[in-house]
């Protein structure tokens, strides 16, 4: 909900028949499986391209443009607008500022580099509003999520020794708070900043009696082999999973694993 | 403490007879009471410059070098280290990062420039690590400080009819949790952060009797004009105060500013 902002956002439209389309550009896919309910299009459109910047790509288009070393899909948009040689407007240079400020978790993470800040400045340039942008994506909770969130940090549970943080997500605090399970985004981020934190875990009950986790860790940890271990996946330092389980049955699995992978 | 990873900053040492100097030189000092205890000092030194990026400086100096337009005094360092064409080493990169990444609020700031940027891109490509700098600066929580984050997020007030919210801090929470009153920094822009709020405020109750107030606000609420109200002062949107009046009666006179101001 927080990107309703972005311009030209209401344009956005959802195809049926896809059988009338000739191109299909896929963006910020690392396969055919993230297209979800578009996958079959990539079978039945004349052109397909693909343009991404995970490197597990599958390359699953006919024209596929991989680019490992951006920050994300939006810097490679930038890019082609550049080869392409067209005036860049202030709409797309926000789209694209944004695309940049959250694949990079606001220039934090290991992909920001000296060409991305370089980018970012000359969309500033462009008249991108960084406190305008910051405080639409960012500042943005609505009180029931502050409340949700309270309630996980509340509850975290410090394993200091495993260098180790979980907390809880149940549809109780739901309940209690009147927020949406979706609302939980960045407290696993907050979890994983406490010093001498290594992994930081959000368990999420949800109402079909699954467990979700959020995992997020600090090298040497890696959080995308413990949550392959679970059949999930994700980066080195920011992956999940979804169970059967239960949650407390999952904590103590968790907490195996660290223990062999780590003592 | 979350700065003892500088560069050479074992470096720094205090200086007591001011007489032996010849020059003395201010960084990021608005005004010469902001020297403290090194005050006397610009009187007895034959040479003195001052450095800062305030506009609000008076000029206290010989030389005064006033820079409105940069983000902070370590991009006026970067600009004369430029000007004077000497090459910058990788510790000095990390030193004018780190000072313009917490004086921009990690590039949020409206500060925040096409120039800084590249400025920031420039450091990067002398080896600056983003995600080495935001763990050690902002991610860098005891669990104590943790637990006092949450003890005042679980106390938030909610007045959402004035957008105001706030919290209070007692030395109660700080033998709860084992925390000091200084690792309360972050509490008022996470209160800051919800939606439709424009004024956020945490009180601490110090161990003299005295509450200090921390402000944040949105535009068009000016928390500079708020805190002068209690002979405090800062910015437009950040700004504090200390008063010998108890929290509670803080809290009234607050929500009576607001009612007035805003109604």
């Amino acid at each position: 909900p927080q990107y309703q902002f972005l311009p030209y956002i209401d344009k956005i439209a959802s195809a049926k028949d896809f059988s009338k389309y000739n191109v299909l550009i896929a963006l910020d896919a690392a396969n055919k499986a993230r297209l979800g309910r578009i996958s079959p299009a990539m079978d039945v459109c004349p052109i397909t391209i693909n343009i991404d910047h995970h490197p597990d790509n599958s390359d699953f288009a006919k024209i596929n443009w991989i680019d490992e070393k951006v920050t994300s899909t939006s810097e490679q948009i930038f890019n082609l607008w550049k080869l392409m040689d067209i005036p860049l407007t202030k709409e797309a240079a926000i789209c694209i500022y944004v695309g940049m400020l959250t694949d990079t978790g606001r220039w934090q993470y290991s992909n920001t580099t000296g060409h991305s800040l370089k980018v970012a400045a000359e969309l500033l340039d462009l008249g991108v509003e960084p406190t305008e942008i910051f405080e639409k994506v960012y500042e943005n909770f609505s009180v029931e999520a502050f409340k949700l969130l309270t309630a996980g940090l509340s509850k975290a549970v410090f394993e200091l020794g495993l260098g180790f943080v979980y907390t809880i997500i149940t549809q109780e605090d739901l309940k209690t708070t009147g927020a949406k399970m979706t609302e939980t985004e960045t407290l696993v981020d907050m979890l994983r900043s406490v010093k001498d934190i290594n992994v930081a875990m959000v368990l999420k009950e949800t109402d079909k009696h699954e467990t979700k986790a959020s995992l997020r860790s600090h090298p040497p940890v890696n959080v995308g082999d413990l949550a392959r271990a679970f059949d999930g996946g994700g980066h080195d330092n920011a992956a999940g999973f979804v169970t059967n389980e239960k949650s407390d049955v999952v904590v103590e699995k968790v907490k195996r694993w660290l223990t062999a992978s780590f003592s």
